[in-house]
């Protein structure tokens, strides 16, 4: 698919996914587009655990219970370093995000949909079990997970503030 | 040009570009594309300042001197309102971030090059003196400038751990 048809059609899907299992290609082929992602200093601080099958996912669903996690057939979880930095700079926050930006856009380009998932692991409690629940350790962070398949239906979509509204030429205006 | 192509193309250019003049039309085209990037809880916090000519790139080129910066016929810089927020989250890093990265992969889907330019602008002083230049108030903080253009000669490319190293399946290794 087309990059600027990818970035228009991609969209936070919270609603339910479609049973019907993505193959082990296309969760591979999205994930060489999300480790491809710019990274500071080249530290590339983010690693990836690829949930296959919908078992796999459970033990997420098993500790949140988002529609995308109780629904989804596969998941990308998305997990930084806190050792992989080189001082004095910390890019964990922009690396786990362009990463997890190039996945969504790369899982519309195969047709499928996907969510940021990371508000649910925010707290203490929920980070730690789902830490576990992947295997791992106390060095990594658990930053977002996407839930990867086939809409069960049309997903909402909200209203954006216009071009005009946040683009200027030049100069701030407002 | 494909989405996949984009993603295994884009690089961070960190060298000189050439004088040739970006179209308005690629450059709203690549704002548009950022503006589509996922955002938290929907808040839209990220600003864009177009900068069409080669005199407003160097303002920012005469507070840091980049090879990028110095050279390219045009930028956008990539603002975050610190009050478009709704508490207790903030998430003017992952917004910037994937507002960043879509505004790569749109720049190298129409042939150009960019670099994703922070540090430079990480000082009290040049922030302060890029804002200044942006005629942007204090609410708001520069996060990233992409220069954009054609290179003048191929980019150098730094090494990449490979897939291996950073993707496990179903649980972690290492």
């Amino acid at each position: 698919m087309n990059f600027f048809e990818a970035a228009q059609q991609r969209y936070s899907h919270k609603e339910r996914f479609l049973p019907d299992s993505v193959p082990e290609s296309a969760l591979n082929q999205i994930a060489t587009a999300g480790l491809a992602a710019p990274t500071g200093n080249n530290t590339q601080c983010v690693k990836l655990v690829i949930l296959r099958e919908r078992d796999e996912v459970q033990k997420l669903a098993d500790i949140v219970g988002t529609e995308g996690l109780k629904t989804a057939p596969s998941a990308i979880a998305v997990l930084t370093d806190s050792e992989g930095h080189r001082a004095p700079y910390n890019f964990e926050m922009e690396d786990y995000s362009t990463a997890a930006t190039q996945m969504l856009l790369a899982a519309v380009a195969l047709g499928y949909v996907s969510v940021w998932l990371d508000s649910p692991f925010f707290s203490d409690e929920t980070q730690k079990a789902a830490r576990t629940a992947l295997g791992a350790s106390d060095r990594y962070h658990l930053r977002v997970v996407l839930p990867i398949g086939l809409p069960d239906g049309e997903g909402s979509r909200r209203d954006k503030l216009s071009f005009e509204e946040r683009v200027s030429y030049g100069v701030m205006q407002g």
